[in-house]
């Protein structure tokens, strides 16, 4: 048995996305998706289908309890809604009024958490708090949210078309916008004129993102198409500036463009990315021997239904439709006192950004947020080689989440250590978005600085694009009211005769009083450490008690601040935000950002500057990636990683590990 | 067995710090050291006395080579000088006219390498080159930098006092320097005053740093104490305001400054950070099962000599006396044609600068540089546990090097990737450097804000300070002239009808024609990617072959430049700089650092503005920590790390590691 360790890590990621696929696909409207036919959007909500099995015999070689979600009860006010449960959801909407003759389109059902201090105040062998279901449906062009009471099996809240955005596209939508495009006598001449056979074409659905009055008021598909002939990584073979908008409710073309004839369709050669393909190994290589990893004692975490307890860690775990994992009421135990204590209370990746930088009509649209705006998906990334190039020895539990959106694989770790640190780290890897090219090579650019990025093979240009990605992060050290402090590092010069030193750095404490006081940008000749900290509660020696975010590597987003995209990821105008507590400002791009023009963001939120000193606060962190394309991305992309950790500050008394064992040798 | 994969990585610790202890510390003029009566001087390097036995126990298992330096020849023109050669040195200078009445003391020997043409010339099995041995000698209050031939045994290169600064002091310069105090009626009356018995006092010998006239054309050491009574970590128990500055050659106190009265020597409860000495375990804590990592096949790295091969990597890995560890040679295999190539002739840790923050008497020459300035060393760190803490299964190779420098540890990893990476990352542990002070609570501080740091436990401040260490990194890429290319990210305004866009990020490569266009300043919101490439090799299509730096956190020096600290220390002016190679320009604080006035600096050297256009180029990357200490630093800090990546950049035709097979469960 070798991998032993990581298993805890797959494990919690296969419940994980095996509960998301439990939640987010039970719907009648949703069990005609078929695979086979269209592989690219095997998106890997439904790729853990294969893994289910996989799933379950690992867990019960490992001894977990097996899942058996067909009898599944709540066992914690936290705890995801189960299969009866959603059930439950559906028997109610089908008899709720605006639903009785026709059965709407369910874009998301999941969990409407208990208020905050209920839950915190629960405690385990107390009744469950009642549950509820939050709920969008569209229907008839009209998008609904809704919180459905389990308990009374009433609809108590309901709110209609709240914002401009849509609700995400379900599979459905994505696959009829994807044909329609066949229907349009201008699409096939078009393919057939670059020599290509229709049987041969893929399409995908690409989000139509917001740029102004245009397009608005109707439910949008951008339809991209590419060749798979000969390759299974047909992203490497794009038929450029070939780009038809649907409209997904009239599942009709709105808007043709056909830009780009003569553009080759960069040949299948070295596309193929599987080992299997591979027509040898490394030349002249030394070969590396396995390496095996093993608990002889066994684990050392436990997994109590959703309660994850290791070492001097405990947090609720669970899957969310659209954040993927969400950590809650993660507590730390203290090695002095015993006492668990409250660090933070949720914690989730809450938004993505991803805007590719060619300004041409086939390409400036691709500037996707959100698993709710990017529709595409593929399944072909060679996950289990990741996996070990990413397993952990280092004694650390981490939590892992795995998404395969678009072309790229996201992997989201939650690393918790003994010191009391948790480490946050994003990991890309997948396929280029990649533009057609008629050069084959940089000498035959007429000017190569005017590409939008690097010829990473004959006929491709790797465009330039960033990434972000923006973490929910709901603090609560050692209880609720906490602030925000910007602990300043400033040049002091000496004072004449003072010192024979010039100037030494001083500590400047800023306690931000509202929300615009703690927009953060990084400066790296400005620098501060930012802290959380309770003002209610003293260390031993008058330091109060806190956690600080310590920053990697980052990238900040360049764009216009009025540019349609950056209003939507206008939570990239900040490294970090800090917000007053509210339980419906979630999603930093807007609850409904398909197609949403900004106005319900983390950037609004934060321009109403509320009051944040000792209050129940929320710490935004936006982790960005600048991506110039390189030939080493070709065909797929070698992971790219970057991290930021919580870190006790006065939080403890003193170093919270000197009681720990050493791990040595002989333990083994 | 457990641990075996973490092995290699000791084995080669082991191996380069074994070899530094014989080249550092085989004269008569050291031999006397007696670490039991100096235990906080018992540097590193000879810590590795204690666990030679252990290294040649532990590689015997391992089916290393034993390593026999009684007979050892050298096999590479890089490798270090052998015993006898050292020997031979001594020989030779003792008959060399200036010392032929009186030894002088040895601050350093190492290997003269020959030409780097010529190194990268001879291959195996070629007779091996001229060997020439670099000798800085101290007699009569002069400075000698020599090169010696051992071939015709003749002294080949002799320069008197080149620089303002001295040579690194030995060890018996240090011993003899904590005694003088004693002779002085003065300090032993105030040791007495302040309650302390002569017996517990624990003197260190701080560096004097250079700070204008006063104190220049003599060795100066600042001597400070402590008390040892009742704790092993002495540190935490300074005798505050109490520095003899005293004259290391004639051996006199020069200045005495005795102020702090009253203020009390810190409690010794909780400052032991020994695992026996903690009263009890963690409490309530979920045990944590051992993990053991193995390889069932053997280890895949080879040592051949000084050779490292592993996997696509191949390089000559030499312990050096003041750097630690020099990787040169660095070679990475290309799986397509199966050929070496060139990636990096050499690279080491060129510089330490750790100013403190305080501008008092007693603290304003905290400013320390190198370990030739830094004058401290202590073998206390729990460094079983810390190799634990940093073992790595993830498949790379991991070269480190742990100094114990001053109260501090530095752990300095090179991480070789499949991927054509090499990770750099710096890990900093240890004990804090703190102050006494009277307060025993942040509320007594009458202006907390107006502390030099942070109270980290009643009557300590943990002092503000900065690390920042400097890589010199020789690149060659695939051979020795390359450019430094600044990839700048701009932001484009999308002009009038031309996109739905407002802007989009563009691409600039502006490549460096002087050192002066390579010194760079990080700005998170104008940002470069930084490639060394070679211009006269381009890829499939056209691109030039190159590397790129990838910054991970950084922190930058925000010192007056005119501070005499920074004026030493002004290699931190910026985060990188290129300059023209020069076999002379090694250390960028100077070849004699100890009071050096920085005449011999990377910023002096830079200013020269050389041609660095398609030219053999040395890289280098400044790495920096701002250190605001917590009470989770108290007794004994958990350690902090950072990190940089050399990452190849058009420099494969595409994703090098897809023809390497998975390393499945089922290998092992």
């Amino acid at each position: 048995m070798g991998a032993t360790s990581t298993l805890p890590f797959l494990f919690l990621l296969f419940l994980s996305l095996l509960l998301i696929f439990f939640t987010a696909s039970r719907y009648p409207s949703q069990l005609s998706l078929n695979c086979s036919q269209y592989p690219s959007w095997c998106i890997s909500k439904h790729r853990i289908q294969a893994k289910e099995t996989t799933l379950v015999v690992e867990t019960q070689q490992e001894g977990h309890r097996h899942l058996d979600h067909l009898t599944e009860t709540p066992q914690h006010p936290l705890d995801p809604l189960t299969l009866q449960e959603i059930n439950k959801v559906r028997t109610i909407l089908s008899s709720y009024l605006p639903f009785t003759s026709s059965f709407p389109s369910i874009n998301t059902v999941s969990l409407h958490e208990p208020d905050k201090s209920l839950v915190w105040n629960w405690n385990k062998g107390d009744p469950l708090l009642p549950r509820q279901a939050f709920v969008i449906a569209y229907l008839d062009h009209k998008s609904y949210v809704l919180v459905v009471d389990l308990g009374s099996s009433q609809v108590v809240s309901h709110v209609l078309n709240p914002y401009s955005g849509f609700p995400i596209l379900i599979t459905e939508d994505m696959e009829s916008a994807v044909k329609i495009p066949f229907k349009d006598a201008r699409f096939n001449k078009s393919i057939m004129d670059r020599g290509v056979k229709l049987s041969d074409v893929i399409c995908g659905p690409l989000a139509a993102g917001w740029y102004g009055p245009n397009e608005e008021g109707r439910r949008l598909v951008k339809v991209e198409c590419f060749s798979n002939q000969g390759t299974v990584n047909f992203y490497m073979r794009p038929i450029e500036g070939l780009i038809v908008t649907v409209d997904v409710d009239k599942k009709e073309v709105v808007h043709f463009v056909d830009i780009g004839h003569g553009i080759p369709i960069a040949d299948s050669t070295n596309t193929d990315y599987r080992y299997s393909a591979q027509n040898n190994n490394p030349l002249n290589m030394n070969p590396i021997n396995p390496i095996s990893m093993e608990q002889p004692k066994g684990q050392s975490f436990k997994v109590d239904g959703h309660m994850v307890k290791w070492a001097n860690w405990e947090f609720h775990l669970k899957p969310h439709p659209r954040a993927g994992v969400v950590i809650s009421q993660a507590m730390v135990r203290d090695s002095e006192s015993g006492k668990l204590r409250r660090v933070m209370y949720r914690g989730f990746p809450s938004e993505l950004f991803v805007p590719y930088m060619d300004s041409s009509e086939g390409w400036y649209f691709k500037t996707y947020m959100d698993a709710g705006d990017i529709a595409w998906r593929h399944s072909e990334s060679s996950f289990s080689n990741m996996e070990i190039r990413e397993a952990r020895p280092k004694i650390t539990l981490v939590v892992r989440m795995a998404a395969s959106v678009g072309n790229y694989d996201y992997i989201i770790d939650w690393e918790f250590q003994m010191d009391g640190l948790i480490r946050v780290k994003v990991t890309l890897s997948g396929m280029l978005m990649v533009k057609g090219t008629h050069n084959q090579n940089l000498d035959q650019a007429q000017d190569g600085q005017n590409m939008s990025g690097t010829l990473v093979s004959e006929n491709l240009i790797g465009v330039v694009h960033d990434h972000f990605i923006i973490f929910h992060l709901d603090m609560d050290i050692d209880g609720s009211d906490n602030s925000f402090v910007n602990v300043h590092l400033k040049k002091q010069e000496a004072s004449p005769g003072e010192s024979p030193r010039k100037s030494y750095l001083k500590v400047q404490r800023e306690v931000a009083k509202t929300e615009k006081d703690a927009q953060i940008k990084f400066k790296l000749y400005d620098p501060s450490e930012y802290h959380v900290v309770n003002p209610n509660k003293k260390s031993r020696v008058g330091n109060p008690v806190g956690y600080k975010v310590v920053p990697g590597g980052n990238a900040a987003s360049l764009l216009d601040l009025h540019d349609p995209p950056q209003i939507r990821g206008a939570f990239t105008n900040n490294q970090i935000w800090v917000t007053s507590y509210n339980r419906s400002e979630e999603w930093a791009g807007g609850l409904l950002v398909y197609q949403g023009k900004g106005e319900d963001t983390l950037a609004v939120w934060s321009e109403r500057d509320r009051q944040i000193e000792n209050k129940d606060i929320v710490l935004w962190y936006t982790l960005g990636f600048h991506h110039i394309p390189c030939q080493e991305d070709f065909p797929i992309m070698p992971s790219v990683s970057s991290s930021f950790d919580l870190k006790p500050v006065n939080f403890f008394e003193s170093n919270p590990i000197l009681r720990v064992a050493p791990n040595v040798q002989e333990d083994l």
